[in-house]
């Protein structure tokens, strides 16, 4: 049997000395500030016991990771029905975006593409009567924790400059494939995006994603179809345009996040998380990205 | 221990009855000769044993399925450096190959692609002596057939109509990334494609990348790391714009053709080979996906 | 020398017996309401003497006609500099012109289509203390009429379902090219485009860019110069993608409006509007398209 | 009256002086040894009376302006028909070709650009006996000069390097809209190509377009509306993407090639042809268009 405890701490040892540790994204202000030498990893194993390293505990701002939280919500609520409003192939392009929405006739490529997230707020806004509580409580709860909570700050500054996500929010609706008022999904979207989490925190909030639906107390979140497409969808589209190189590198399903985070997982293994704020050019964590490579060459667990 | 020959039988009971049968390819004189109701099936498990149902002894138009056994010839050759020819990432949208051509500099997408598939082709006559001949000899090897051979008037047939193959190729010629010249690489291309097995051949030629990089013999044709690789690109790669839905549906790596063959696998589980010459109309076999998205939800075997 | 009443009385009787009057414009409620059956024309000639017909003197909303007035403005004020926030190459094709303003970083093709005068407005605005009312202000006296103005509901309408020029106003904000806020450049845009006048009035706004800049009281508005670029945008860029038919059927600088307006000109011969609500298949009036067509064959006058 | 001897010579002298003469173009090797200080000039005006300077009688290999030649050709023969086989739409952005091919379903969109000049030499391969030798007869009849030659050395280079066109004549193929093989279209078209000629001879070649379709000896080429179709196709799409600051700038249609020569008119008045072997960035003769420039500004004619 593995002893995830001594693999992290090993992973751990071995990136945080690395010097080139990427660059923090700077269009945020809020995200610019922290430090680039924090490093934290957490991971859950099939037993359920969380192991923790480094900075594990501190919360950062999840960003594009919420994408997977809201779109689970969603499954969850609205079922196949869901694939109407959104496509699940990768896409390919992400300077694209734009020209694929507009080829496609507003239906996005993917749910964990900008484009895509925010059709899925649409979908949560129209469902539920309290989406910004809903959705926070339905996270605190998968992830057993009240104190989650979002980070006006970070969403103010979001809010602020986030033009191309409007332009892909009014493009979608000019199709109309959007249901709510520009401004009220955005504002729910740039909020999500807001969530503040730790490795552990999101490690037990992905837990059902490797736990056949079950969260870390046993209740049932999805059913096993719904989680075999939610990890299909992360593998081919979770990492932008290195989905591919992820996919190829990693071999496990996860997400990215621009405030550094990583959450991956192998179905009926573990589910992990890493946190380190700077960024490869392509815009995910570069020691997360080497710790998780570490991690399945050292363990050999991959879905290939 | 699953009875996979009881499986798969069941499974081509099921499917052998459904009416909507797809369209078979007509674009290629050759092809929309073969009657629509064949359907053949074959499955190797992981002690090497192989289920055989239906017609999954007669040979068949092999086509894109081909990219996968040139792609791990030229990888087992060039090693990492082949990277530098041809990119990992899945496409989006396959009508939009040309103008992705150009946007990365004659760089293709993914070896899995006609462009990227192209290049391979390039790699492989720069390497080999006798091209053509030495890399029919390795799929007859790794199958361990050595009848296995081309269909020279399927090649004719495609050579003579694939002006879109010969754009992409001269495309990539003008960007340096072609070594040879086009006519060629793609006499070298269209016979590949050409290359007729049935579905016990194919389910045997593609067993080392279930197993760890041995084929049934025994013999090592590419290395553990080099497996992972080929199956992450399958995954992402190998169905068109379908390869989300195939992830999402079926939740395995694997290539598709259309001569209607489709092979798939689950590491160190088992390897599939399906034949049914109808198409959906992304291009892809329309039982066969039936059948192995039945495999997958009947057995609880698959990646995710 | 040509006596254009006659010419243009001709040219009525001749296209207000065509059956087919083209569709007009329904996605603008108000626009929908106008009566298919209108047809106007107004032409200036060299001396200054104005020629009516039918309803040439009835009022319709100009749409992106005032595009070509809101530039003129501007360039009057901000010079050969102007040219660095907007580049005056044809588009080639108008469903293309969100990519197209991905790809060349924000700065529309040209002044003249939707994007290009997002940006004129921008720069309006910066330079304006009431930009509201001194372009309508401008107009009023160009075409020496102050009863000139805004139709309001008009307006309202367009911002509420205008959804396609919030994508391109936000995209163009996020390159660093719209200096103003997205809502208010935006409201002066929709209000531009709902000013309403009628094919007399446009005659003498337009008389400038016939008559070496100045219009028919004598004032000089433009340099020679600025006229003969204002009158090749229009020409290479005034009828979007059908402005390569417009320069080969007709051979006139012009601009055209989704109220079914034209403006067109011969330099330092005649200035000509039109209005006929029935749209062709490219968003120009139908009947008009026809009469301009007919003047230039009937009169020999054309720059070609 | 205009002493146009005395205005082109004086450009000469102003233009021969500036430093910065552009870039010969190195792409194909024979172009690339003519001597960067060559500067020519020819005017036929509406008199027939042809005024020379500079480098006027040398022949230089005219590329694309052989464009124009071959559409009056083709135009003559098939009339308004022609335009089934290509759009006269300007194409926005050159490097788009490709992928506006596949848009629009292989129809060039203008009959200027590479593509569309491709399906006007498929038109006359099928209209024409002995197409390479009637073409060249045609242009030597009408600028009445039997010297007038293919360069087989330039044709030569072009064939081995030009694979962007054979990308482009593939495509089109593989819509349908190349009747003749791909290889022979081009054969005739890199010929075309490759013709030389001097400025002397281009002036008078283009002299029906400007004198209503009839040539210096008086022959009726073209039909009234044919030549002001020409023209107006010259205006949009003779200048790559830089149609509109061309029409902008000097105001006249024209065709420039990357052999640095240009020929532009004015109907009616006069017919021009420059050629100096630097080219500015965006494929134009550098010095051909500050003369063309100023040409226009000295003399005050210009179609707008």
């Amino acid at each position: 049997m593995i002893d995830f405890q001594k693999v992290i701490e090993h992973i751990r040892t071995e990136v945080t000395v690395i010097e080139d540790k990427g660059t923090v994204a700077t269009y945020i202000p809020e995200l610019a500030k922290v430090p680039i030498d924090k490093f934290g990893m957490a991971l859950v194993d099939q037993y359920g016991k969380t192991h923790i390293t480094g900075d594990g505990e501190e919360r950062f701002s999840i960003q594009s990771i919420s994408k997977v939280l809201s779109l689970a919500m969603a499954f969850a609520i609205k079922g196949e029905e869901l694939w109407q409003r959104v496509d699940v192939e990768p896409s390919g392009d992400p300077f694209n975006d734009l020209s694929l929405l507009e080829n496609e006739n507003g239906i996005p490529r993917n749910p964990l593409i900008n484009a895509g997230a925010i059709v899925i707020c649409d979908v949560l806004m129209t469902e539920l009567d309290n989406p910004r509580e809903e959705i926070l409580q339905y996270i605190r709860e998968i992830a057993n924790d009240p104190t989650i909570n979002y980070n006006l700050d970070v969403a103010r500054s979001e809010k602020a400059t986030g033009f191309r996500n409007y332009a892909a929010a009014n493009l979608i609706k000019s199709f109309g494939n959007l249901h709510n008022t520009v401004g009220e999904v955005l504002d729910l979207y740039f909020d999500l995006c807001a969530i503040e989490m730790s490795c552990r925190q999101l490690s037990h909030a992905f837990y059902p994603l490797m736990n056949l639906g079950k969260c870390l107390r046993g209740n049932q979140y999805l059913t096993i179809p719904q989680v075999k497409r939610m990890n299909a969808i992360m593998l081919t589209c979770g990492f932008y345009d290195e989905a591919g190189e992820f996919a190829f590198e990693i071999g496990l399903p996860g997400k990215s996040g621009v405030g550094g985070g990583i959450v991956a997982l192998l179905p009926n293994e573990f589910c992990v998380a890493t946190w380190s704020p700077g960024l490869n050019e392509k815009g995910n964590s570069r020691l997360g990205m080497i710790a998780l490579e570490k991690l399945t060459t050292n363990t050999g667990l991959s879905i290939f």
